[in-house]
């Protein structure tokens, strides 16, 4: 059972019950009960209350308990849902996800995972915005979360990691970058030491780490690039006669191209480092692009990410270790 | 005159040379003389000795000052030139300005700055890597050299601002760049807020500001998806027989969009914050980019981009402030 939060997408809750209908796995939506068919997979818990994208999120998260994303989150806390799915902001899922999931004992700060549109090489980054700023213990432990993510959910055995930098060499970025590179380097993982920007979209390594200011910027330049570079190859084809018939001619295989680099294909971004699996659809997903979450939540549940991350970091050794005799572990 | 240095580009020192034949402008070139024909207008200092992309470039410029770089930038110290041009290693051409020309009195730190290549809306984006870790102040003077640069050399009046970050709210990003977007906010630039990864290629700003590493990072991810996009649609074309032909009608419009997008045909970095004008054109430079890498020397010594930065960091009250007394101001 999938917790699927109906507020706050850019189509609004009907295109998320939508996408609850296709994505073929049992889900329970949150969100305003009139506007929710049920179905024979999908039940509804009305929740008339949304946070939204201008509110300060955790203070809004711990306001208003009966929010949809909250009420959500709680549900897979107590265990009548497996994993959450919101197609609404970023921040209200990420402060619901810390507030009721809870990270995982030993781990830092969760991490936004995200699986870069490169068409036929899926690359996850991470972090895309969790943390800001972040030391070189986190960067560590970002690189055993997004490891055994895509082992677990995408198949890959021994996932090759790089660590984003300004340069190749062991040496080269802010001391932080250099630090966590030598401890990725002493561990078991298949690092592949630093990669560059030019490499984010080169399907070179399976998992890339960096720090979350870095990867969100890297990741709407992607964006952005990509709508800025399509959208002068159609003002260049249109803008001729005998181009427009040449443009005619490759639609098809443009189309193609643009689903391949279409966010919503990848379904969405993954919080890491948490006790329960969360995914975070693009907040313009069309209903396909909701299913595809809610899909891909399933995957991480029924492949159990959260054990096997959980294994990963204790093999790497990359675990906070806690003060000796303590059992809270999760200061 | 530019002192221009023949070494270090990748397609060699004949193609620097063609480039200081098409520049039209006085140019001193410093490299192996054998292989560089001197003209009307381009003069030949004969230097061997070049330093290497895989070298420490200060310890390398300090320790062979017969090296080509460290010659041309010694050439403009002594004032026998106006500025440098370099299409080798930006490292080399770096540290050989920090040492010889140094820094203009009150700047931090110089910053390497890059007009990205966005088809008719110049951006200008810096630092693109010459510092990892800055300071507020460091982000602060960034702004006012490059709204200097875009004013001086690209006649753009009150250039427009922005600030790279993670959200465009003034409280999202780390700490160093919230009080930055404060002190700028309170100047007296046209400092339009925030901006994200994906307003780099939007051309809503002609100057961005952000760190090295971010910068570095951004850059490189931009040309990186503007290479793995061109590829995809050149293979979806050719994939099949229709989409061929329709890629032989369009093949006209998509080189002059190739050509917009070039890094070349921005006429590489500009160094700012020296006391004399560095451009570093990019390593894969044509004879064409490295010609144009020299017009754009000579258009900022043309404009004193040099004494309208210093007039608009005063103005801007973003030098650093000398101790009472002190009439070193360069520590």
């Amino acid at each position: 059972m999938i917790a699927l939060d109906a507020h706050g997408a850019d189509r609004g809750p009907a295109t998320v019950a939508e996408g609850a209908r296709l994505a073929g796995v049992p889900v329970t939506l949150f969100g305003p009960a009139a506007e929710l068919p049920a179905g024979d997979l999908v039940e509804v818990e009305d929740c008339p209350l949304a946070i939204g994208a201008e509110e300060e999120p955790a203070r809004a998260v711990r306001a208003r308990p009966d929010a949809s994303i909250a009420r959500a989150a709680a549900a897979v806390a107590a265990g009548r849902a497996d994993a959450l799915v919101s197609a609404g902001p970023t921040g209200a899922a990420l402060a619901a996800s810390v507030v009721h999931l809870k990270r995982l004992r030993g781990v830092h700060r969760p991490a936004i995972a995200v699986l870069l549109p490169v068409p036929g090489k899926p690359t996850l980054m991470l972090d895309a915005g969790a943390s800001t700023e972040v030391r070189p213990e986190h960067l560590v432990q970002f690189a055993y979360l997004g490891a055994a993510f895509m082992e677990a959910v995408h198949g890959i055995e021994r996932p090759r990691v790089g660590l984003l930098s300004v340069g190749e060499e062991p040496g080269k970025g802010t001391p932080d970058v250099v630090a966590a590179h030598q401890r990725l380097a002493a561990g078991p993982l298949d690092f592949r030491g630093n990669v560059e920007g030019g490499d984010l979209t080169a399907g070179s390594c399976d998992v890339v780490v960096t720090d979350g200011f870095t990867g969100n910027v890297a990741l709407k330049t992607m964006e952005g690039t990509v709508r800025t570079v399509v959208g002068a190859i159609r003002d260049a084809v249109r803008s001729g006669p005998v181009s427009s018939i040449g443009g005619l001619l490759i639609r098809g295989r443009l189309g193609a191209l643009r689903r391949a680099l279409d966010p919503n294909s990848a379904g969405g971004a993954i919080l890491l480092g948490l006790r329960h699996v969360v995914v975070i659809a693009h907040g313009s997903s069309t209903a396909e692009g909701v299913a595809q979450a809610v899909r891909v939540a399933g995957r991480a549940v029924d492949e159990q990410v959260v054990d096997r991350t959980r294994a990963a970091l204790e093999a790497g050794d990359a675990l906070r270790s806690s003060p000796a005799g303590s059992v809270s572990g999760q200061p």
